[in-house]
């Protein structure tokens, strides 16, 4: 056993996002992931920007790892081989909007006679249950109606949102999460089950300290743009050239930053004493910090205050991250060689597993690539019986 | 079998966030969790506000359904009790610095020969390894040096942090997959492994387009408030009493919006026929569709632009998340009742499994509140033995 999920067979009708980022980290982990595709289509991602040549590098850095297998559930005879295929499969994932599966004839309840023992998990925007089941959903629909949005930039200024999709990755992860539970029950009784995971739900489950803080204070909670709600200093401070974060967690780590800084008047100043005396007085605080900071760059900063064993750091781009030393150290990008694209880099996988490492080696399927590998491998079929389905 | 993951030992040794998330998780899940906390003082988090009364809300909403047993790891009769509850355990948890666990002899290596099958996460700042690896480090810091804050919020503005803490939520989550997937090879072989998990690796697994968008162009992406990289109109547009966030994601969708906003000569308008004709003229049509959007109030709007079938919503702050259908019916928030806080609104568990769901029923334990049931259950202890260590 090489990866962790090795042996097990992912039937994939999954597109664009939540979906496809949860079969990814399966097939990572060394499932057999087989993606059910339209033929001439296939994943709407695989016309999403940016591309390198015609290739969609988007859909290419979901994807890596798994296999194409191009089937139009239109027709009576592809079906046939949907169903085959679900025979010979552990776990379904799909996340079309609910309704779409069972009209089709592939929901859970008309699949669990035929392999009782199969892991369905549909992902959707709301849910298979509720009032909102049946309206369509983006990444960007779900923060703002999960109250994300709500607490994310500065209080008067537009809403903003999160600058990556954390509408569908959560909902993809907790989606995962759900596979794997199930399959523990599936490793003991042999009996499978249908995950059913929103994306608004997701939301809802990481406000984290949000909840609370509405619940004991009868108030919402604001955006407040860098800084922390119940601890200070904590938030960026501008420099000479841009920003520095510090996040000065409790009183001892107070005392090393005033000494640092060379303020260290405000450690009998009453207004400054416990972290609740700066809470209560932040912006002050903040105005006394800044005139500070803004007289060293933020490379200075970072030196000086990582020094005095302080939490600190400065706002990588994204051409920074792909530098970052703990980043490379860490095997957090990968590269791949496509086909037709070349040379890739795609994330890492962050689960590093001691005995069953994730394993990032293969791209990206082409549109169909493995149609017939596939029917061979896991219907029986002779190489002629598959090309023969490969060109009708 | 209740829950998916019932019967499983899960020993956590984990405070405030990443790793009580994670344990968390897996009680709603069956487990059973032992919280192991420091004698009088307990998970730093029970000092973290909003209170009720002398009970920390925060505390409470982490650590619902498990149990809490004080050992005091600077004694040596606390330590070898500790070592009799790694013999009985599954899994263990922590997310102490790298190193800590090691000094107090509990690292895996110390672990492995006494209990090979257990199953031992560590979640940190940075991970195991790596040149970061001593570093401190909080949510805030990840998010800054991961590239997500790099690309939130509005360009030219100061930087935001994302509202709720992702950086610690996605590194429990990504450890939580690592640990079930890890069981899935215990299950087959009795093995068990280690996992190592950091929050920077977690930030840089979320990115998304991120990446791939500053790999074609050389681009570092700017953060966009709430546009879309590359899907237009998809943003907020101002109400009369508010913002209304809008959807459209593909052209049939633009010709249905274009319908209701009676601005229908746009769709023969070359700067706006196709997605991509509009990407690049994304701030003049702001300009056109925010001049209309600001004659209704938001409730209007959400309709009209529903009745039509266009993706839409209302920005929620948390006061009306708490009371949104959707939300309720699903059953994203549970009354949990505390022994001395009294009635606590937790948020649900978004991992609906149909055969084994998850089971939210009781509260955050007081610090210590099962110190001696458990031993008594898990070493075998009569009850004068357990109640003299409590008393000692």
């Amino acid at each position: 056993m090489i990866g962790s999920l090795q042996g097990l067979k992912v039937l994939d009708l999954s597109r664009v996002l939540a979906g496809p980022y949860c079969t990814m980290l399966m097939a990572d982990l060394g499932a057999e992931v087989i993606k059910v595709e339209q033929p001439g289509i296939g994943d709407d991602s695989r016309a999403f920007a940016p591309f390198v040549g015609k290739e969609s590098a988007y859909f290419m850095s979901l994807n890596r790892g798994k296999k194409s297998i191009c089937l139009d559930l239109k027709k009576e005879k592809d079906k046939e081989v949907l169903w085959e295929l679900i025979k010979k499969c552990d776990i379904i994932v799909e996340n079309f909007r609910p309704g779409t599966m069972e009209k089709l004839g592939f929901g859970y309840e008309d699949i669990k006679p035929i392999n009782p023992s199969i892991i369905y998990a549909a992902i959707s925007g709301f849910g298979h249950t509720g009032p909102y089941s049946q309206l369509p959903a983006y990444d960007m629909i779900v923060q703002a109606m999960g109250g994300v949005m709500s607490i994310t930039g500065e209080q008067g200024r537009p809403p903003v949102r999160v600058g990556t999709s954390i509408g569908d990755i959560t909902a993809a992860l907790f989606g995962t999460i759900g596979i794997l539970a199930a399959l523990n029950v599936r490793n003991q009784t042999g009996q499978g089950q249908k995950i059913d995971v929103s994306m608004l739900d997701s939301q809802v489950a990481i406000l984290e300290n949000a909840i609370v803080r509405y619940q004991t204070s009868g108030q919402a909670p604001k955006p407040l743009g860098t800084k922390h709600p119940s601890i200070a200093p904590f938030q960026a401070f501008p420099t000479k050239d841009y920003y520095v974060i510090v996040a000065v967690g409790n009183d001892s780590l107070w005392e090393k930053f005033c000494k640092i800084l060379d303020i260290e008047y405000l450690l009998i100043d009453p207004r400054f004493k416990t972290n609740n005396d700066r809470i209560g007085h932040v912006d002050e605080l903040e105005k006394i910090i800044k005139q500070i900071t803004i007289t060293k760059t933020t490379d200075e900063w970072l030196e000086i205050i990582r020094a005095a064993g302080i939490p600190v750091a400065a706002i990588n781009t994204i051409d920074k991250v792909v530098k970052d030393p703990q980043v490379l150290a860490r095997n957090m990008l990968v590269e791949l060689v496509h086909p037709v694209a070349g040379k890739m880099i795609v994330p890492g996988n962050p689960i590093k597993l001691s005995l069953n490492p994730p394993v990032i080696e293969t791209p990206a399927p082409l549109l169909g690539e493995n149609t017939a590998s596939v029917l061979q491998e896991f219907l029986g079929w002779d190489e002629k019986k598959a090309a023969d389905f490969v060109s009708n």
